[in-house]
């Protein structure tokens, strides 16, 4: 056995005072947000309107490498944090690899994954702001969880429309953000104009996180002492999450390991941009070499066949613009149990990377993600969120390939969340009747055809 | 803010290495199990054949203070250990109390609480004496959980009986079981003789442990290669449970702090027997004192209303005897949301210890319980079990007690695991449709005419 132990936990001491803005690195900046109607950068007063303040600033920042965790933030992320970075000796004998493998797991709290990082981080500064509460959207419904709980905790309202096929799959997400103090609405909904309307067009439609943004976004700019917050793509979003990724570097300083393949799943981006962040960074400043790969499904699949170009972040075309991989806004994704990953466009600051050939991506299909989801959680004693489970697959793609060549790699996945909310989904695949769904050309065609011209 | 950190993790190095048996340090021994035929002692023969053979041994050694942890054990418990001792500083923040409050977290790992302490060197046992499968029950469904968990990890059949209330509350609890392979039956079951007689006797009955019992004993003793296993009340089971003391006894003494008042919900006593076992150690030998507290639910009192004498441990009465605080083997409670405080008994070493004043209890309503759950998911982030909570509510109650005297107690409690599974009763709380039930003397005169003669 080795020295190294099964987890390393930082010391409080150790934990990021903070974040670290990977765009001050980047040679070629993530493209600026564009008013849709004046195809102009967005200005901060113009954002002012839908975001706080702070995190406009935070949003539009691509200069300073690192901004400073407010004290407020430091005390609450120690509620939960530090986050440990696991060795997966487990996982490694009964692969019977070469590789060495290590996970860093965001999901002990109780949103069940890493979003509780930026949630805060958000709360607070409209808290500060002096507002009276924030709208979102959720999908899998641990984005909803996570700002239900930094909303009680500081004292704000929160509204949230959440994607209803997960309000239909997943029916006790909502009562824990109610048991949070927070106001669950299905998507699309009848209470907004641009629910309506989508409800209009697509009757039954079973929602997307587009729909939500859409009708979140209304919300918040219709409503006194309200704004909108995100849990992924933005550049504050990504901002916050590099917590993962700082803890896991200064975890593996610690330990002495450098990893070679760092291994996340991507919907909007949120966690694999934080997981990523410092060693992107020292990628970029050419001190150091990693591979580094997304892991999205095959039913949305904006890195491996979406195109890169300005679009909507949302279905209702009410946000700004934003240059990413996309499916188009108008792209609904057929049914798939990770709604954590079913957003149609990807950040913008991962997109550029991508672009840029810092970073691969592949797609995977839902079967065979349920299926290193369950041999998981038998080797590693953890039930894995089906998000999560796309890097869990990939991670052991790469260990066995391991096995085939003999190459003693260090691989390194960022296991995001717990699965305890989806038990619908493995329900199927215990059953036998879990499927996949891969759209075809043309059904990437339709989103395509309505990307704007900018 | 004081230096001690929000949470203290122990190293590896650190970990027990041995279970600590209080019963060594006790001047009154609890009564030994007897033959429910002959009224004598069980002997280790005879418990053989409903118990694996190592852990007879553990069940009737009184006399040995410190019990080897193998090898193998100490290896899966530092996938989910240590687990981490927290200073609840914004529940104190949040009370404006004086006391320092404190608690060991168990949640953190799939099973949901702390029954994977046991779970794991159960299952080991069995598979060391070359077992196929093992036979348990299952309240709220964290043992039965536990349990599969730790038998998909050594490659062991598992069968679980769930009592039927908690079976149809929490339909993905069972999906948890089968992901990790479990075979899992609604109990009582017309798959056991005694299962039918029960439903005979009781139609339409939801159940209760001391029937689940019943029926995992028949179907142990009926199948060649298999052996009854159970998550609480044992002597064997608060001996693997000791880990959750010890590791607190040595992370206390790591921050330089003593706790005064030491609380924990009792069902069976699994939890409260680990937490308190190294401490009440060291006041059964004079060297330090405590105050222990137990907390029970009002609607299944044991220790508050029970009486102390021999009992069937199972509706069935196809058990041995035990010695202990009772409301009788026939006493079915009420509905409530804490499956796993259901049981009609408590362990003979607690109540041994109850009996000698060594500790007190208290028994606790539910609506007031998931009042405290709120409170506390809301202050410290973590959506507590309904079990755990009855200790949250009553360390609520003594830290505002010490705001009333000025007294800065240390308090110290369990809290043995989450509720992201008790979403129904959560949601009935969110509803305001909560009710308590407090079981009348006429209730408990039926328990009690059923207790043996002895």
């Amino acid at each position: 056995m080795s020295t190294i132990p099964y987890k390393t936990y930082l010391e409080e001491s150790e934990m990021p005072k903070q974040w670290y803005n990977v765009r001050a690195d980047m040679k070629n900046k993530p493209a600026p947000l564009l008013n849709p109607a004046t195809k102009q950068p967005m200005t901060a007063e113009e954002l002012s309107v839908v975001f706080c303040k702070e995190l406009v600033d935070q949003e539009l920042n691509d200069t300073d490498a690192f901004i400073d965790i407010p004290q407020e933030i430091q005390e609450f992320y120690k509620m939960y944090r530090p986050s440990p970075l696991v060795r997966a000796y487990c996982l490694e004998k009964a692969l019977d690899t070469p590789a060495k493998i290590y996970y860093k797991f965001e999901g002990n709290n109780t949103s069940g994954s890493h979003k509780l990082n930026s949630a805060i981080a958000q709360a607070y500064y409209a808290k500060k702001q002096g507002l009276k509460g924030v709208t979102t959207e959720t999908g899998a419904g641990q984005w909803g969880t996570a700002l239900s709980m930094a909303c009680a905790y500081l004292g704000l309202d929160c509204k949230v429309f959440m994607v209803k096929v997960s309000y239909e799959q997943k029916p006790f997400r909502r009562e824990v953000m109610r048991t949070y103090g927070a106001d669950v609405t299905p998507s699309p909904s009848e209470t907004t104009e641009v629910g309506r309307k989508i409800l209009e067009a697509h009757p039954g439609t079973t929602g997307s996180l587009g729909c939500a943004i859409s009708e979140a976004v209304e919300v918040a700019t219709h409503s006194e002492g309200y704004r909108y917050v995100l849990g992924s793509v933005l550049n504050q979003v990504l901002l916050h999450q590099s917590i993962i990724g700082l803890e896991s570097k200064t975890a593996f300083d610690k330990i002495g390991v450098k990893p070679d393949v760092i291994i996340g799943c991507a919907g909007g981006g949120s966690n694999l941009g934080g997981l990523i962040a410092p060693f992107m960074g020292e990628k970029l400043r050419g001190e150091n070499d990693y591979q580094f790969i997304a892991v999205e499904p095959a039913s949305c699949p904006s890195f491996t066949r979406g195109k890169f170009a300005y679009d909507f972040c949302d279905t209702g075309m009410i946000c700004p613009l934003a240059k990413m991989y996309t499916l188009g806004s108008g792209f609904i994704p057929s049914a798939n149990h990770a709604g954590g990953l079913r957003f149609h466009g990807m950040s913008s600051t991962l997109s550029q990377l991508y672009h840029d050939k810092l970073m691969t991506a592949v797609a995977v299909e839902q079967t065979s993600v349920f299926e290193a989801a369950e041999k998981f959680a038998r080797i590693e004693g953890i039930l894995p969120a089906p998000e999560s489970s796309h890097a869990i697959k990939v991670a052991i793609d790469e260990a066995l390939k391991c096995k085939e060549t003999g190459e003693e790699k260090t691989i390194f996945f960022g296991l995001t969340g717990t699965g305890y909310f989806d038990m619908v989904a493995y329900q199927k695949f215990n059953d036998g009747v879990m499927t996949d769904y891969i759209p075809t050309d043309d059904d990437l065609a339709v989103g395509f055809a309505g990307l704007p011209e900018v």
